[in-house]
């Protein structure tokens, strides 16, 4: 009984990634996106494009490392992948995940942590193909949202396609059809 | 490609559920959860009380349930547990869901209409697992929310015990748990 106690103390202490705000607006909404709610958008993706993965995923393994990625931003909140993804930055979601996923037993705590870790340093088919589809939605957001958070961030186009082709290493086919967007958005003025 | 730009299609389309508003507040936020987030929380909710089923559960098959349970809300809303589930508003939301899936390949989206019947049914094992987990950030969120949600809605306690007692399909220890918490609710005066 205390075991799931402790459970639901993380269960309301993980609440708390409602309340990290991204740096894009969801296709339609005023407000910027919430990380909770962009966890489930990225795990939903990724499910549906699996088929589309350069090397086979255990989309399990995948749905579980999206589910928890954004964790650690509970305590140091969210940054925009353009700004540079430094080892202090890095270390501090890595603390912010260790003391969130330390409500929970120590077998279970090490295994997500590993799992994370997998996640960030993108070696494995798994990690590369769930790096690819985090980048996805920011996209998404911009070509249907009038690349407001280009805009607003100051990101040059080149900059977009430098970071973004990174999702050719999950998925190729998937990076295709985003570059043609992308060169879209260009040709019309929207990404410049 | 077309495969792939349909399903981009789709996931711009799910983001509406990030507008789709609930009636509980998250722990410590003003404003109402909305089902896209929520849809996060209840999966690592039921991956890290998974030992807690009363069966053995297909953890990757309840989380994939509870990815898609709520999609069909895109097009009829979310209603509150307490108000009875009608006919009219299960089909109206299995007709929502349709349409989403049916911007999908064929298979796929016969496949999720399948899980999400399932889902709904509460019959087998993985479903009512999965069903019972849905059922706990609500009261997790009247619980540490001073029990707005009930207070709003005019929900007496007879109908939060009676209702949630079904928590105990898919967790009898974790009804148990959820159970003295709320008897405690009723002690201080948050529940009545």
């Amino acid at each position: 009984m205390e075991a799931i106690k402790k459970i639901l103390d993380f269960i309301v202490e993980i609440e708390k990634l409602k309340d990290v705000h991204r740096k894009t607006r969801p296709v339609g909404l005023d407000r910027y996106e919430n990380s909770a709610e962009h966890s489930w958008h990225v795990c939903l993706s990724a499910l549906m494009l699996k088929e589309f993965a350069n090397d086979a995923v255990d989309i399990d393994r995948v749905i579980k490392m999206l589910l928890i990625h954004d964790l650690g931003e509970i305590d140091c909140g969210d940054t925009i992948i353009y700004a540079s993804e430094t080892k202090k930055l890095k270390a501090e979601e890595a603390a912010g995940l260790q003391r969130i996923l330390s409500m929970l037993p120590e077998d279970t705590a090490q295994k997500y942590m590993t799992l994370w870790y997998e996640f960030e340093a993108g070696v494995t088919s798994d990690s590369k193909y769930a790096r690819a589809i985090d980048r996805v939605p920011p996209l998404l957001h911009n070509l249907h949202g009038g690349g407001h958070s280009w805009r607003e961030n100051e990101i040059a186009k080149e900059h977009v396609f430098h970071l973004n082709r990174r999702i050719g290493d999950g998925s190729e086919k998937l990076w295709s059809v985003l570059e043609e967007k992308l060169e879209q958005a260009v040709d019309s003025g929207l990404l410049k």
